[in-house]
This record gives C-alpha cells, sequence and structure tokens, in this order.
C-alpha cells in the first residue's frame, strides 16, 4: 500500500530518513545480515518517489507489503508511524487504503445517509450541543438535555470531561440524561462521553444501551483509535461520535506527527466513527480553514464500501457562525455549539440554532 | 494537584494561554455564566505561579481539584491535556500526585525489585533482547528465544511489528516461544507483543499466560494507558513492559506534547509498568542524555507507596555500549539489544552480554 510522508531538511535528510522508515516500519532489523535473495525483504518499505513538498521539505511515497498490517487497526497504525513517530522530522500524511485492507473494516455503522434517516433530516445540516459544565446536577443536566431535544437539537452528548466524578457519576447522569432525550423526542440522540476506566468500556457502554442512549462518544486519544472501532462494529449497534482529547499534538507542527486529514479523517472513519468532534476554524483552537476542509474530504470521500461521516466543528461555535458553517461544508455538516448555546435563555438559542439552519 | 506546563511566546501569550487551559482542562464552559458564588467555580484550574522557563518560554504551576480526575486514569489524562493539546505552544511537564490520587493506582506489580527476586540477579543490569525480525517462521523464533534464554538473556520480548500477520500468527509464535524460553531457562521471561484488535487484548493477554508466558508487552501508545494499568491490575498477576509505538510525537517538540520525564516515566508508572522501552540515547533516535536520565529518575523516585520500574533503553543499542549503558544508569536498567545480538554468533553474542554486565 501507498504511504506519503512529509520529510523536514535537505535531500540527503530526506533520504536518510526514508531509508530508514522502511526497515523501522517493518523488520526492525539490520538489512545486511539478509541474504539477498532471503524473502523477508519483501517485507521491507521501499521509497517510490521522493520529490519536494513546496513548503521546504519533501514528500516520500513509500510502498508497504499489506500483509504486514495484520490487516488489523492497531498494526496497520504501527506499520504507518509507530516507531517513526520517534524520528524528529518525519510526519504521515495521507494513504492509500487498497482493497484487501478496506474489506477488514466496517467503517461508520450508520454514516451519513444513516444518521440523517433517523434524525429524520433528510437536507439540513445536523445540530449537536453538549451537557456542561462538569459539577452540574444530574437533575439539571437532564432538564438541559430535555430542552434541547424537545426544541430541535439532535445530537446531544456529555461533555467530555464528564467522566465518574464523585461529584457527578457516570450511572446516575446516563440514565437521567437518556430517559430525559427520548420523552423529550423521537429522533434525537444523546451520546454518553465514554471517559471510563479501560476495563469497564463495554460495560459502560451496555450500560448507556440499557438505559437507553442511542449513541457513544468514545475518546481514541484516550482509548486508542480500536478501541472505537471495536465498539462500532460491536453488537451494540450505536451511533459513534469520536472526540479529539489528547489528539492535538499529534496536527501540532508541520514537521511531526499525521495529518489533519488522515487523522480525522480516515483513520476515524476506518475506526468507526459517524461524526468527528474537531477544533472549528475561527474557534478557540488553531486549525485553519483549509486544515478543517481536508477532514470534511477525507470524511466525505469514496473510501472503498464505507460510509460517510459527519464532520463536527466545535470549540468555540457560536449561534452567528452557523450560516458561514453551513455555507463553507454544505449541509453535511454537525456544528456543535456548546457553552455558548446558555448565554440566555437555552430554549430560544436552541430554537434559533435549529431555525437558522433549517 | 500541581501542575506544570511550558508556554511558548511572550508574558502575555503565557497568561492568556493559563488563563485558557484553566477553564478548557475543567468546566470548559464560559466562566462569565457562572455567577460569582457558583460552586462550579471551585472546579476552575487556579494559576499558582508563572516564572520563566529558562530557554525563552513560561512554567506554569496550575492547581486543578483532584476530584476533576475522578480518580482514574483517563480522565487524569483528559485533565492535564486533552483538549489543551490542540492548542500549540503549550507543553505538559510535570505532575505532582497527591496522595489521594496516588491510592486508586496500584503501580508495578513486580516493580524493580520483585523483578529482580524472580530472574534471581540481585544486583546487576538485567539483559533484554528481542525476537526478530518479522517474517521469521515460528520455529526459528522459538529456537531464537530459546538459545537466548539458555544464554543468560533475562527480558525476551517479540518485536513490537510481529502482530498476527498471515506470515506469522500470534498464537503459535507465543505458544513455541514461551515453551521454548521455559525449557531453556527457570528464570528467563517471554513477553509475547499485544499488537492484537482491541476487543481481543485480554483474551490474547491470557492466551499468553495459559501458553507459560511470563509477562505482556503493551503498546500504550495504540491501546491506551489505561489499558496498560487494567491488564497490570489485572488478576492475571504477569510482568508489564511498555512499548514506546506512536508515543514518539509528544515528546517531538519543546513546544508541545508532554515531556519525557512524564510520558515515559510518571505515566507509565502509573499505569502499572514493570518494565519501560524508550530510545537510547546515541541510537537511531534522537533522545538526550538529560532526556533519558529524566525518564530514569521518574522511573525509581519515590512516588507514594509505588515501585519503581525499571528502564529498558533500546533502539540501537549494541554490545560495545554496554558498559558505558551501565555507568551512565547504574545497576537499575535493563538495555535492550535486539538486531545487533543477531550480528555473527547470536549465543556468542548472549553470553558476551551477559558476561559484559555480570
Amino acid at each position: 500500500m501507498m504511504v506519503r510522508y512529509r520529510i523536514t531538511g535537505d535531500e540527503a535528510d530526506a533520504r536518510a530518513a526514508v531509508a530508514h522508515l522502511c526497515v523501522e516500519q517493518t523488520i526492525e532489523f539490520p538489512a545486511d545480515l539478509l541474504r539477498p535473495d532471503d524473502p523477508r525483504r519483501e517485507l521491507i518499505g521501499r521509497e517510490i518517489e521522493l520529490a519536494p513538498s513546496g513548503d521546504g521539505g519533501w514528500f516520500a511515497d513509500v510502498s508497504f507489503a499489506v500483509s504486514v498490517t495484520a490487516f488489523q487497526l492497531p498494526q496497520l497504525l504501527n506499520m504507518l508511524f509507530g516507531n517513526i513517530s520517534m524520528r524528529p522530522g518525519v510526519r504521515l500524511v495521507d494513504i492509500e487504503v487498497p482493497d484487501a485492507l478496506l474489506e477488514a473494516f466496517q467503517g461508520p455503522r450508520f454514516g451519513v445517509a444513516g444518521l440523517r434517516r433517523r434524525l429524520g433530516a433528510p437536507d439540513r445540516p445536523i445540530l449537536a450541543t453538549a451537557l456542561k459544565p462538569m459539577g452540574t446536577s444530574v437533575a439539571e443536566l437532564a432538564a438541559m438535555a430535555g430542552d434541547f431535544a424537545a426544541n430541535g437539537i439532535d445530537i446531544i452528548k456529555d461533555d467530555h470531561g464528564l467522566s465518574d466524578q464523585p461529584f457527578g457519576r457516570f450511572t446516575r447522569r446516563v440514565e437521567a440524561c437518556a430517559a430525559a432525550v427520548r420523552e423529550a423526542s423521537d429522533t434525537a440522540i444523546y451520546l454518553p462521553s465514554l471517559n471510563v476506566p479501560a476495563d469497564r468500556l463495554f460495560e459502560a457502554a451496555e450500560f448507556a444501551k440499557e438505559a437507553g442512549a442511542q449513541g457513544l462518544m468514545v475518546l481514541p486519544g484516550l482509548h486508542g483509535f480500536d478501541h472505537m472501532r471495536a465498539l462500532a462494529e460491536s453488537d451494540l449497534g450505536m451511533v459513534i461520535m469520536a472526540h479529539p482529547s489528547m489528539l492535538g499534538t499529534y496536527v501540532a507542527s508541520p514537521d511531526s506527527g499525521i495529518s489533519h486529514r488522515l487523522l480525522f479523517g480516515t483513520l476515524a472513519r476506518l475506526a468507526g466513527a459517524d461524526l468527528v468532534v474537531f477544533p472549528a476554524y475561527g474557534g478557540r483552537f488553531s486549525f485553519t480553514q483549509a486544515e478543517c476542509r481536508s477532514i470534511a474530504d477525507a470524511l466525505t470521500a469514496p473510501l472503498g464500501g464505507l460510509r460517510s461521516a459527519l464532520p463536527a466543528p466545535a470549540g468555540g461555535m457560536t449561534l452567528d457562525r452557523l450560516a458561514e458553517v453551513a455555507a463553507f461544508y454544505g449541509k453535511d455538516v454537525a456544528p456543535l455549539i456548546g457553552g455558548e448555546l446558555h448565554r440566555g435563555d437555552r430554549v430560544g438559542n436552541a430554537r434559533e440554532m435549529r431555525r437558522s439552519l433549517a
């Protein structure tokens, strides 16, 4: 399979980095210890092209034997970037996923079309919000969830920091909020934050389903992309939203990490996210318009038979930016307004959000 | 609890970043929407001190209410760095773990003293190696494992890329290598690489234990630190080695990510690692002597009642560097020689490794 890296430095630096990564990401063994006809040499990555990246670095296109991935997500990630993440100046930019590998992934269970059917929203942006702030009583969070669901918000998720604190227990919150959303709306979806210990991940997901939650917000930066995949592909059959907690470092520098497009786009989709939360351009964080566009493109572009997923820009989103958001992304977007939906009258704000995107 | 961040920029940048993170990492809500006497304000982080870091940036010491962590590792990580990882120029440098939080963690099950007892090695460096390269037959990997165990290597792990490839299945490899190590030595420990799908993590660990493996190599960059903790604290009772795959990006830039000391030291230890693999200074990667020292210090410094863990420098380690390694780290180190132990006669090399560190 073809993998593109961006390498920092001059051409000699780039050639050295490519030679290193072709071995490091595969046999991780001194190549001179293998005879020229040793079949294990076939597993070493191959440099296909090295060309200027246009921004002072180099694009290296490397071909890997797909069997090295084991057709499993952890080893795919490990082959793409595991050890070479420790060499400064190497960034994982893009991948071409061959059919034989795509077949190993289910991808989003619902995808954009499935979500639209469930939400009864065939052709408008999807509306999302968060229950917050932490420390709010369960009764008040549930009242909030009910108000949002009754007044046109489609997707209501826990703030991702709502975990299982002494002042706000997971089970009580999830029961109350799931009940409130179901009572208030036939279509709205409540997604608890699966910010729970690793050994209780599936138990918590099953609890949420029993309680009537229709989805889960998963944190792949905490629990790994493959746990998101496992939850998405499980019998639970729940809507999966990906949250970017801890993942910011991967996109912080153009000289290292993983491209926005791949991390929040292709990889999140392979791992089964129906919706992907990421920092909106112009918000509290620093993603650019081009970076946000690249994520949305990767979530909706053809990828074998995999369903597309919805970009959910968040982090400083406001009511007065919704028209611009819809103009930028088109209808396939789920803008997420958190704190600002609580400024003044939340019922009025929810209705205004719905009206402005109808 | 006290948390130190390093912030890039001038003093105004630093003050803005701290004000942002105190709210972002906790209530994630416009603070002006809370009345001055709202108890939820108590959950907001507090800037305790802002001082020049000595390298052109700033150290910000922030105090957080420990209850925000939920006394669970995923939410601890999320509070420390979740969303603020998406703000460029903020690096998580160090934490002071209060007793109330330490009590929630078991830490390393064996630790340095427990490992030494199991290995019958009271006062010398511990010897580690890897089975490689991928594509090698199971019979040959098992023969290799047996040779190393019989000739004085203490810790024999799978290369981390040995997953469950069509050309090298997990179950067959683990059975054969565990048997070979047990047959060759009463003390040597074999650790398969737990590079398996998330939903088969515990099943694979149990399989390895049944097969006679005494430990597990876990990849927290793929499966999350809390899965390592869960495996370490489980009834399996196996030795846990942490591998740094995918974690390099966190330490790639001084302007973002997490310090070496915290990531490969304190956090790995909280998550139950008995041994922690990281790139040796002077090897194929770029860690400095000071960075390696900071990791070793964090693994062995007092941390409540938690046991200490062994640093396992790797990645280009050679026989002729062992004396220097022992001089640098002292006896509490597990140098890991991989590929270079296969240069020439592996039995002779293993004996030489043992002899030079006796």
